[in-house]
């Protein structure tokens, strides 16, 4: 099968929110393409992403946007990805790489494996976002050093891997790839485990609050910093929540069993246990970041 | 009791890390003051700060420091501060204002009773801050337009009170009085949970490495602002913990139980109820933070 390169490319990105419109601005900045379309549900969310220079050419309908594409990207929730899937394979052309951006992976490559062979399927995950939702929110550089998890399917070729390859440096980020099935497992683990405390944390907070308003006005930047991704888009997180129950129910007894040792060492007063503790996660995290 | 006003006072800050470096460079900025002097343990503190304009002088002998001086801030850990308060009672001149700036403030405040009556204690509590410490990360501007606690005693005069105040202002900073159980309680909630929960979404995360080191690579920003106070000064936090245990293990059996309440929701694939409670806590952290 021939697989053409990048910069011939007729590329479709098929939803234009923060994601899909950040994608078709850094795909657009770079020039690394031959044409970026883009498909959209509301003709409006069409005419803001022609606006915000995100896509050459767009439209509502989504036979006429994937005719002739040699690439197909979903940036859309997960579970609408997953919808989507049956009904592309008689729509897509001969020899299209169909890439997602779905946050979860195991259930998308499982749907992909049913396509029909003329297809070249392959799942990915750039490690980057931000709370704030929607192309307002969209930017050229949101992919800019990051971390792109690609989780190619048994049936994926060598060329189609490398044409994602390709697609993920021309935007700037970083290819690597994973299994579907660990993927999901560690970003339980380092992201989804992070958003529910954050729900969580917030929860607590309006409970104190119900009794005592004050606690609001007694938020810091540290608040502000751990309960962020609180804010993030529902509908995606909770298609991130549904298409990952398990990992996410081992992480959260995992998480539990953490906590409760810690405050059991707080409620022992066992100051140098806590210290060890307290120590090593701060190296840890010093380390991390700069 | 004669209480001075603040452009005439001589102000002696004890401790020269980041809260108070960054006490002595906000209060230099505005020139509201007369003198400002440190005390520090070791004399490359005090050569730091005179060199980075955060004291107009200073020493490492605390007697020294503390004489004719009209006002003495303490900025040192929360456990220092209580060892320290009742050798100040014989050092501190007739109608001092002795202010700390410890993060708890029940068990302060407690050993401030005992101090003689020629002192005029106040607690204090500046909600700012950052992870990192020491001196060489003071800014002047720490405390802009931070909401700064001050938990006043029975025996604390109503001048010394205002006096407190208007240093607060002087800095940037907006005061608020609480009681202190009250404000130990609440911080509880908003600011010693958060960081119990960052240390063990490390800890967790940790575990989750030991089997597959792949998962640090995947963290994003997500991960950096959900962990970030786990990366917060151990001595501090450590002081904080040991010094507000209750209002803590009250906050942590809270946050679990509202945890619980959510994974079990996912667990049973209530996506109605989930939502609800999604939704919820967007609303308020958009709400609470641009």
């Amino acid at each position: 099968m021939a697989v053409i390169d990048l910069s011939r490319a007729r590329i479709t990105i098929v939803g234009l929110g923060l994601i899909g419109g950040s994608l078709g601005m850094a795909l657009r900045r770079r020039h690394a393409y031959h044409e970026v379309l883009g498909v959209a549900r509301r003709p409006e969310s069409v005419e803001q992403a022609l606006e915000l220079g995100a896509i050459d050419g767009g439209t509502c309908d989504l036979t006429e946007g994937v005719r002739g594409a040699d690439i197909v990207v979903l940036a859309i929730p997960v579970r609408a990805i997953i919808a989507l899937i049956p009904k592309l394979g008689s729509l897509l052309p001969e020899g299209c790489l169909l890439l997602d951006l779905g946050s979860t992976k195991e259930a998308i490559v499982q749907a992909m494996e049913a396509l029909p062979p003329h297809v070249q399927p392959i799942g990915g995950h750039p490690m980057c976002g931000k709370e704030a939702s929607g192309i307002e929110a969209a930017e050229a550089d949101l992919y800019e050093g990051a971390v792109f998890v690609l989780t190619p399917l048994p049936r994926t070729s060598e060329e189609a891997l490398r044409l994602a390859e390709e697609l993920v440096k021309a935007i700037g980020a970083r290819p690597l790839v994973l299994d579907a099935r660990r993927h999901d497992r560690l970003v339980a683990a380092i992201s989804h485990l992070p958003y529910l405390l954050a729900v969580g944390l917030i929860d607590a907070a309006e409970c104190v609050a119900a009794e005592d308003e004050t606690v609001w006005t007694l938020a810091s930047s540290g608040f502000r910093d751990a309960s962020r991704l609180a804010a993030s888009s529902v509908p995606m997180s909770l298609d991130i929540l549904l298409t990952n129950r398990e990992n996410i129910a081992e992480m959260v007894r995992l998480f539990r069993q953490r906590l409760e040792r810690i405050a059991g060492l707080l409620d022992a007063e066992d100051e140098a246990a806590l210290r060890d503790i307290m120590m090593r996660v701060q190296q840890r995290r010093r380390g991390m970041f700069k």
